[in-house]
Parts: C-alpha cells; structure tokens; sequence
C-alpha cells in the first residue's frame, strides 16, 4: 500500500457478513477508501465489488480482539491509506444457550467479540479522531442490548457492555466533535448463516419480513452525514412485521 | 380546493415553529403537496416559501386538541387535496413549574397539546391509512419524553404519554403496513421563541450548539423513506456539545 | 369527626380493589390511623376490617380526578384526622382498544383517573409534606408505565404520564425530605374483577400465579418505612412464572 | 467443617466492603448460617461480629472470577454447611479513566470483577438452586448499570453486562422458582475506601447523604422474604439529597 491523497476513508471492522459489507459498498458509493476487515474468510468479493463501484478498497484480516493487532491496523490504516473519517464497528457473535448451559468459554468469547473488540476498535480509532476533533464511530448493537432475555446471558452480557461503551464515548468525546452512534438491530438479517441457523423462521418469514442489509446500511450513512447540530445517538430498526 | 391527482401529500400539523416549517420544507424540495397546520398565527409566509419551492402548499389553522375539528382536517385533505402519504405531529408546549405551583391547567393544557392531540391526529390518519395497507406517521418527542425531570411534571407527563402512543401504534399497526416513528430532541432548537424564553442559555451555546431545524429536518426524511424491511421506530438528536 | 392526637395517618386513594384494601390493612397493623377513599361503592366492610385489627379507619367518597373534591379531601384529612405520613395513590383503569376503536372519551378518562388523579392527589398531598419536609407519597404503576403495547394506547399513555408524574416529584421533592416511590406492578392481582374479565386466564394460572394483594402491599410497607439514606424510587413486582 | 443440619445458608460473595458485611449481618440477624466470602483480606471480624449474633459464619477467601474456585466453594458450601438458600454478589470495582486512558488490562479487569465473576457464582448457584426449584440470587448493580456516563466506559460495561445476566436468568429461571434480583444502588456507600477516595465529596454530605450500609441490606433482606407470586426483578436506592 502507498500513500494517497484524496478520499475519505472508512473504516468497517467485521466486513464479513452482509451487514458490514453492504455498509462497505455504501459508503464507497460516496466515494469514500474502503478499509474492510475481518478475523480471517475471503475479502476479495467484496474488494471486487467495491472497486467495480470506481472506489478504492483494502481488505485486511485483522483480529479485533487483539490489542497489538489493532493498534497495527489503525496505524497502517491512518499511515498509508488516509485519515480515518469513519469506523464502523459491526463484529458480534450470537449464542443462545440455557444458563446453566453457557460455558465460560462461550461467556467470555460472547463479551470479547461484542464489547472487548469494540473498545479496542473504539479506543484506537478515538486517539486519531480526537486531536483532530473530528471524526464518526457506529456501532452496532441487536434487541439484546436493551433486555436480557432468556438462552442470551452471553450474547446480552456482551452487547449491553457495547451499548455502555458507545454512550459513554458519546457524552466524552462528542463536546470534543466526535460523533458516536449505536445502532440497534432488531430482527433477522437476511444472509447465508440466517437461513442455515434459522431455516424455519426464515421460511415464515414474507421477502420483507427480514431486514435487508442494504436497507440497514443507509442508517449508517445517514447517521455520518448528520451535521453536528443535531447528531443520534441512538437509532433501532425492525422489519415491519417484527413482533416486539 | 380542487382535489388534485399527482403529488404525495405530507400533513404537518404544529407548523408553527420552526422545526414544523422545517419538515414541510423537506418534504417540498421531494415534490410532496404540503398541508401545514396550526391552531392560529400567520402561516402565509411558510406557504409562499414552499411554493417558491415549487410545490402545493396549503395552510389550515386547526386546533389538534378538538375532536370534530381534527377529523374534519383529515376529511378535507384526503377530499380535497389527495391521500396522506405521511403525517408529522410536531405539537408541544414547554412550561416549567414547580410541582406545587403547577396548575389543575397547566397539567391539563400540557397533556392536551402533547399527547390528546397526537392522539387524535394519530388515530384519525391511521383510519386512512390502515385500509390503504401504507402510510407514515412521525411523532416529535424531547428528552422529557424518557425521563421526568423536576420543574417539568405537566411536560414530561404529556411527553410521556405521547410516546406511549407512539409505541403501542408501531406495534399494533407496523404489521399492517403503518410506519410510525418517534424523534427524541434533546436540546434547544434555534428559533425565535428560544431566544426570547432563554436568551442567556442561548447566548452561551457557539453556533452549532443549538439545533439548526434545517438539520433535524433530514431525520424525518430519513424516517418516512426507509424501505419496510429497516424501520426505525426512535431517534434522538442532539447538539455535539449537549450535555446528557 | 373529631381531630384526634396520636396515630400517624395513612391516605389510601383508590381502596376499592383488593390491593388498595390489602395496603390499608398494612399500615393498620402497624397502628396507623387509615383515612381510605373511592369514587364510590361500599367502603363498610374494609373499615370493619380495620377497626377488627384495632385500628381508626375512616372511609370516604371522593373523586381524585376533581381539583376542588381532593383539595377538600386533603383538607379535611388534616384538619380532622391528622397530618397525613404516607399517601399511597392507587387509582387506574385498564382498558384495551384497537387504536382506530379507542374514543377520545375513552382516551381522556384513563388519563384522568391514572395521571391526572396522580396528578391533584399528590400535588396536594406535597403541599402539606414539603412545610414539614416529612412524607412519603407512592404511586402504583404497570407494566403499561414502561412501555407502549397494542391495544393499550389509552392505558400505557396514562400510566406513563404518572410514571413521569412520580419521577419529577421524586427529583424536586426528594432533597426536601419528602420520599416519592413508584411500584410497578406487572401482572394480574388476584380479585374478583379479575376474575370476571379474564376468567380464563385466571384459570391457567396455578394458585400463586396470580399476585396476591397482601403480598403486594409488603412492598408499599418496605418503601415507606426506608430510612432516608436509601430511599428507593421504583420498585417492580411480578410473580414467579410471569413471562416478560 | 463438619456438615451441619439446621440453618439456611446465605453466601455472601464479595464481604469485604461496608455493604457485604451488613448484608452478611443482617442474614445472620434471622438465623442464616453465613457463608462470607472475598478475595484477600481480612474476614475474622465480620466472622467475630456474627458470631456475637448467635449465628454460625464461616469466612472463606475466593477468587469469583476464577471458575474453578468458583465450583469449589460452592461445592464446599453445599457439602459441608448446607444448602445454599440465598447468594448475594456484592464484588466490583468502580474505576475512572477517560476513553483514550482506559488500558485494555482496566477493562478486562472491570469486567471481569462486575460480570464475568457475577455469571460464575450467579450460574454455579443456580445450578444447586435448579433441581431443588427454590433459592434466592442477587445482584448488586450501581447507577452505571443503566446508562454509560462520561470517564466510566469500563465499569458501565462491567455492570451493564451484569444486568444483562441477572434480567436473563429472571427470566429463564423465574418460572422454575428461583427469584433473581438486581439492587441498583445510585450513590456513594458510606465506607473507609469511599472516604479515602472522595474525601471532599464525603465531607459535602449530610450525615444521611451517604447510603448507610445497614439501610441498604434491608432492601435485600426485603426481597429475599417476598413471596413468589409477588416477586421484584429490580430496586433502585439513593440518599435523599442524590441528584438523578
């Protein structure tokens, strides 16, 4: 990688699934560098697809829990790419097991993936953002954010500690002209893993009964591109048909 | 009025203030016929503005708190002037009181500008709308609308139990096709009745440290265009340097 | 009635059901002097039962949504009885409606028995507690207080502007000595009303699915006699095989 | 230890502050046998005062975030005092950092003392408390646990996560008969280490501006002797003068 002038870049950690990577090719519509990671999986897809839009695109495997690995990427990102203008975090990781089922294994990898990443990823984006007073951090949170439900005490642990990281960030580093948001999802994303989890419910399911990522996406884009008079924090979306 | 065929209408009752001649500007500059509404004060230079737009505009003084007169508001628009795509409820009324010097009336008043006449406007529309399977209908609320605060027992009530609204209609109507939306703004929105009611407050903030009604504007757009597979039921805006 | 020295007074609003006649009986075992209210219908029986207990009970007819009736409740309470040490307000009214069926009549009146009502009783109430800067007023909630649910538009939009009601007071009142709680109550309390309208649903539960009154009113006594170093604002209650 | 037949079992995890003693002291005070518990320091006068109360202690150092000691001293307890009827999980650790000072090792460590230590004891408990469909787990949270604020990223996360699993568990196992609790304690706690910390806030208080240890363990008593069909997830607690 060199250098460039130019454009904005963006940053999605967790471009993996269709979420981050309609998140990535809608903000390389506006013609911001794309800088799309994940843990490991092909990028090359979405890299194509990107560059198809005439935008630039790096894909990067980079573990997001790992403190050495995510200081390595931003200051690769930031040295020879570009400022960093936005950070989308999108990486999770839902369970569902009984209490007395739930391993400390999976308790523990539940919070690093969903909180632990996000603070890293947070943290180090922040550090850039702040001397230049400028700067978007999205989050992305689920309905198990907001409540603890029954067969989610990981996946809740792990997203609510998320939620508490963006407000927090939020009311420090937005007087200092950083906007933080969370986005709470609320409903099954259509993708691949969804319909080989959830086969039934995703055959219940009307064609607009699940959310489409690309529909997702542009609460993203709407969130960076709100002046900072009146910046969300804080934004939910359903399907139409979704109980709640 | 002569019934029209062609544009979609936006009915955007309180628009009054600037927030409320804020949206019907919006949704103007995207071709919809605008129909503004308030209880009583000049609405002639709003209506001049969205027609130098290019768009239809008509001003009606209703009162929302008066039963006969909102259903023949929403009689006379879907008569004369077309079906409502959207509705906004952009009524409210601040006051602040101790609790033991709140008046009988001033609890009441509040209420009934707040949450009765969302009520009505809401139910009304719906009626409308729920045959036609389609339709948004977006409430303002304000960070009263979470939590009570003291001084504000009368506002936060009626702010309160118009979210309850919101709510039990989104999960009622949302799956017959019925977006129904709710903005949480937490902060002074820049117009002339701030400066007068709080002109040191005012004076404190910079320039983008009060809500520009321009910018608070775009959420509702954004709101009413989101496809129904992503919709947002809530969203806060706030200035960059709001305190929370 | 004559004034009498000695118990303090308990002023229970709304005594008709079986939660407000298992508080009453409560603060009479305690040695209270219990002053208990309704609209209307019988009140003979429950002060029968007090006086068994050996405890002064005066039961009176007044409306809480009239401003001049509770003023002149409150009035006569103090004059006559004594100075009121705890206030509990337990007025409500569920009702369930399709937005598009609910009437601005029905809309109106459960705002004015849940919030309104609230409202006047513990306004005036505060006016007597905040010269002495002693007192302790607490309000019963739902489940309709914290979230909007179809078909319980009216219900949810009163119980929530008492929830707000309640929190305001909380937050001016409570540095001046005057403890404010909220009970939230989620779920059926057993009585015979209950059993009328959901008499099905009465009957799937086991015997200690249904919350039992007395059960209940421990958490109105619990509240009332915290010392001030730890006062709660709200407190839920449901029973055990509740889903939520 | 020899295994005893006779009193109920509460243990206390986390013992070493003002508000584990008094809550282990008030236990004590209706006959539990007390299973108290921290990592290091010093037990035997907590176990020397309890004892004066007529009742049995033991005092056992434990690591909670370390699962395998976590399964031994639960296994001890059951084994060799008796069955455990209430467990009380009272450790954490507030710590105040700006985002860009927050160290990853700050709020792994933050985590792990709120939550991942209170799914340990919470998950080990109720898998004692399960096959028996009785006992009793609470959960001490703080004002964090409901929303982020500014310098406290690490320790809202931590508590957060904590309520997430508590409400979790209520719901999953409430219906099999084990109550789960959540005390959300909103303000300072009167102790040595709050005095040392904030001396000058301390020396602003009234006498009764600090939450006294021995007030707050009445909540939790309150709530281990509720029937269950009237049972209460969650419970706020503040000093009168606390500003919310």
């Amino acid at each position: 990688m060199t250098k460039t002038k130019g454009p904005k870049v963006a940053l999605i950690v967790g471009a993996g699934d269709h979420l981050g990577s309609a998140i990535a090719k809608r903000f390389a519509k506006e013609g911001f560098a794309i800088v799309a990671t994940r843990r490991r999986g092909d990028l090359t897809g979405l890299i194509d697809e990107i560059e198809a839009l005439g935008s630039r695109a790096y894909g990067l495997h980079s573990d997001a829990r790992n403190e050495a690995q995510v200081a390595e990427l931003v200051e690769k990102v930031e040295s020879d790419i570009g400022p960093i203008e936005v950070a989308v975090f999108n990486v999770g990781g839902n369970v569902r097991f009984g209490i007395l089922e739930t391993t400390a294994r999976v308790y523990q990898k539940s919070w690093e993936m969903c909180a632990f990443a996000g603070f890293l990823i947070g943290r180090e984006v922040a550090r850039r953002m702040v001397p230049r007073k400028s700067g978007t951090i999205l989050f992305t949170g689920a309905s198990a954010s907001l409540r603890g439900v029954s067969g989610f005490a990981a996946f809740a642990g792990g997203k609510h500690a998320l939620r508490a990281l963006a407000q927090s960030m939020a009311r420090e580093l937005g007087p200092q002209g950083i906007h933080i948001g969370h986005v709470v999802v609320d409903g099954l994303i259509e993708n691949r893993s969804t319909e080989e989890l959830f086969p039934d419910l995703v055959a219940s399911k009307s064609e607009d009964g699940i959310i489409q990522p690309d529909h997702l996406a542009e609460i993203y884009w709407h969130l960076y591109q709100q002046p900072r008079t009146a910046w969300t924090f804080e934004i939910d979306a359903r399907p139409y048909s979704e109980p709640w």
